[in-house]
């Protein structure tokens, strides 16, 4: 990253306003991960507290994230970044869409234990495991973005397809849960939902890691096949 | 939109250059709503060609989103606008975001046709009114970017929830199937999925009319509610 962007700047104000914009995104990605750990833990104990105060912090993510924009269209406005400096911009105003939605899936998933407390619940084991995997997936690619890591962010780019897979497996287990008790279906269904949403945290996830690469690679590889990517990585 | 942008810039080559990005949108929007209505389409008509058009017409919606996101950047590189010029520049690249996600639920609509061909289906008349219904929010969201038409762009923003009720009646109807005929679940959550994909194409028409208000009146509305729009709209 330093090599990248930092300690070239004639300017050391806008080294200081690139740094903070980093840092903010970075204590927005904190502050989701948190969420979306803590929706994994209530969709087993149930803690509507938790729940509630998972939805409550929604708010804050959001005005973050319009916080990062308005910094991030200024600091185009008035350094009128160019080259690396630019893509880095550019990479922040995507990652934080993405954040954004991951802490819309964590207060989704609190909405629905909230409103089907009470209510028989097929088993979760395998959904907690598949959530506790988008967990990792979403600290590592934080962590890739924090110190612009190529190889750690292209590990998460990877490991997207087993999230896939782990989703594939529990909508088979659901699925025959389902048919064997239809008077289940509306609560297995809001479990679906969840699930399904968690599979598109692994997606995010690995969307933010194509805009690491696009930052320090300098080419974009969203829809291009994994090989493809690899191969540009080896140069 | 003329008075906005237009014909007051000193370089007329700047002009021309947002000019063509903005009818890059504007060509990508209408192949992705040619996509999305050919999608509703084939739900009904199980027509395999079609569906493999469809699919097939999503390797340009994504190369075109590469291109205008890739023009973009180059602007601001090169020309480095500021005030409603940056907003255009911002709105545009957010909202081929949108747009590209739009063209992948019509491409997966056409999978699953093509993976349940010869299978029994739930009925479908709901959810061909909630596919067009969409498909009427994209044309009227695009017809409100072409014309940077707030009031139009805030009508499309409202039909939203209207969406949303439709979607809720649906899954409702398709959850009493489910529980009358539990063999049919396999098929009819191949459907679920779509009307959800559906619900989402709604949510992503509102997400463009939040950009054009956000380039015509400088205000970002994301997470603020409708009463609130309503008032800065009305000022």
């Amino acid at each position: 990253m330093d090599n990248l962007t930092l300690g070239r700047h004639i300017s050391g104000q806008f080294n200081a306003e690139l740094e903070s914009i980093r840092n903010q995104v970075m204590v927005m990605g904190g502050l989701v991960e948190e969420q979306l750990n803590s929706a994994i833990e209530v969709l087993t104990s149930q803690d509507l507290d938790m729940a509630n105060k998972i939805i409550g912090t929604d708010k804050s993510v959001n005005s973050m994230e319009v916080a990062v924009d308005e910094a991030c269209t200024r600091i185009i406005a008035k350094r009128q970044p160019a080259a690396s400096d630019l893509r880095l911009v550019m990479a922040i105003i995507k990652t934080i869409t993405d954040l954004e939605r991951i802490g819309d899936v964590a207060a989704r998933i609190a909405r629905t234990v909230i409103e089907n407390r009470n209510k028989k619940s097929p088993p979760l084991v395998s959904v907690e495991n598949m959530g506790r995997h988008t967990v990792k997936m979403l600290h590592d690619v934080l962590d890739a973005f924090a110190r612009m890591d190529v190889d750690a962010a292209f590990k998460v780019y990877q490991e997207d397809a087993k999230v896939d897979r782990e989703y594939e497996s529990i909508i088979r287990e659901l699925m025959t849960y389902m048919m064997e008790d239809p008077r289940s279906i509306p609560q297995v269904l809001n479990v679906l939902w969840c699930v399904r949403s968690l599979e598109r945290v692994g997606d995010r996830c690995q969307n933010i890691s194509e805009y690491i690469i696009y930052f320090v690679k300098g080419k974009d590889i969203r829809h291009i096949n994994h090989d493809e990517v690899r191969d540009l990585l080896a140069k």
